[in-house]
């Protein structure tokens, strides 16, 4: 069932959200309708388009509905680190750049092209505020990738080349079918050599 | 100033989780003391002594006043992985324990005589519900936790021996100063050889 509401007069298909958000916690419609999706704007890039670009001070967090981004380090001699790929899902934010105030040092851009939802950090807080469960959910969600974060960081230090590609493919086989080799030698902390001969 | 309130009729000094709490979000000594404290053990190890050993349900977070501990990832050869050092004012835990309702399969050890704050996962929960604050306080938490490994997930795709070591010293020198080099080795990802070469 496709659910809409009307914000500032404007036809808002909030299916994907509510969804989404009731992996993690109950949420009614009307909770929906009335709390959370006014905070969000749907947002729509091309492919190469970038979201973020360093230099930027970032104050919005986004959660993809559809397409696919990464998020880099790119050396200063050009070379790319890529710290987190962004599907259907997935949330992508510069924390950093809000929490320190600073500009963004990552950039992220488009693999695909992507539908986003943006929501201004700031106003999570308003959100979390007028809805406390969302801030259970954003706590839960928060708590999940830190435990995702901790399970690459143990596959960098203790994998072997062989291993980490091998099990990168089993647990993203969707991401894998859409990446170059160079990317997933970037994320791996691999050279593309190497991945080559795997 | 000291702050004591009564647990139970047992006198419990909680000036260290105020001020912990203080350092993200204003919290009231009378919010703290009816609130917070009760949901918290006092508990401590020596040198050692085992917080979490592999296997067990994990139903605890917990909260550094003093010491320091390491969380670490054994191989079957024996060989140990430093997922994360914890001092005061770090929270330590196995959410993958919780979350997957699944054995610990990482380790947290003593690396001094310790003083912790112990909270059951599932009371956080209603710690939340009762005092709403706290979960902005522990999303907070768990935000800035995420910066810091991705900050982490950087250094060990990008930085070579070198640069690992020396940013290490140069953000944690507290930590460098109490730690063998076998333990920062297995904590940067370098054999305890290429770290002595340094």
């Amino acid at each position: 069932m496709t659910l809409f509401c009307y914000i500032y007069e404007k036809k808002v298909d909030y299916t994907f959200i509510k969804k989404h958000i009731q992996e993690l916690i109950e949420i009614s419609d009307a909770e929906i309708e009335e709390f959370v999706v006014p905070f969000f704007k749907k947002i729509n890039l091309r492919k190469h388009q970038y979201l973020i670009q360093e230099g930027q001070n970032i104050t919005f967090a986004y959660l993809v509905e559809e397409g696919l981004l990464k998020q880099s380090f790119w050396d200063t001699d050009g070379k790319e680190y890529i710290i987190q790929f962004a599907g259907p899902n997935w949330w992508i934010a510069d924390m950093g750049s809000y929490y320190k105030d600073i500009p963004a040092k990552w950039s992220v851009d488009c693999l695909k092209d992507v539908t986003l939802w943006g929501i201004p950090f700031k106003e999570v807080d308003i959100l979390c505020d007028r809805l406390p469960k969302m801030e259970r959910f954003f706590r839960m969600k928060g708590n999940l990738g830190y435990l995702s974060l901790q399970h690459r960081i143990l596959s960098l230090l203790n994998e072997n080349a062989k291993d980490r590609f091998e099990n990168f493919v089993k647990k993203y086989p969707d991401l894998y079918s859409q990446l170059s080799k160079q990317h997933i030698a970037s994320y791996l902390g691999l050279s593309r050599e190497t991945l080559s001969r795997l």
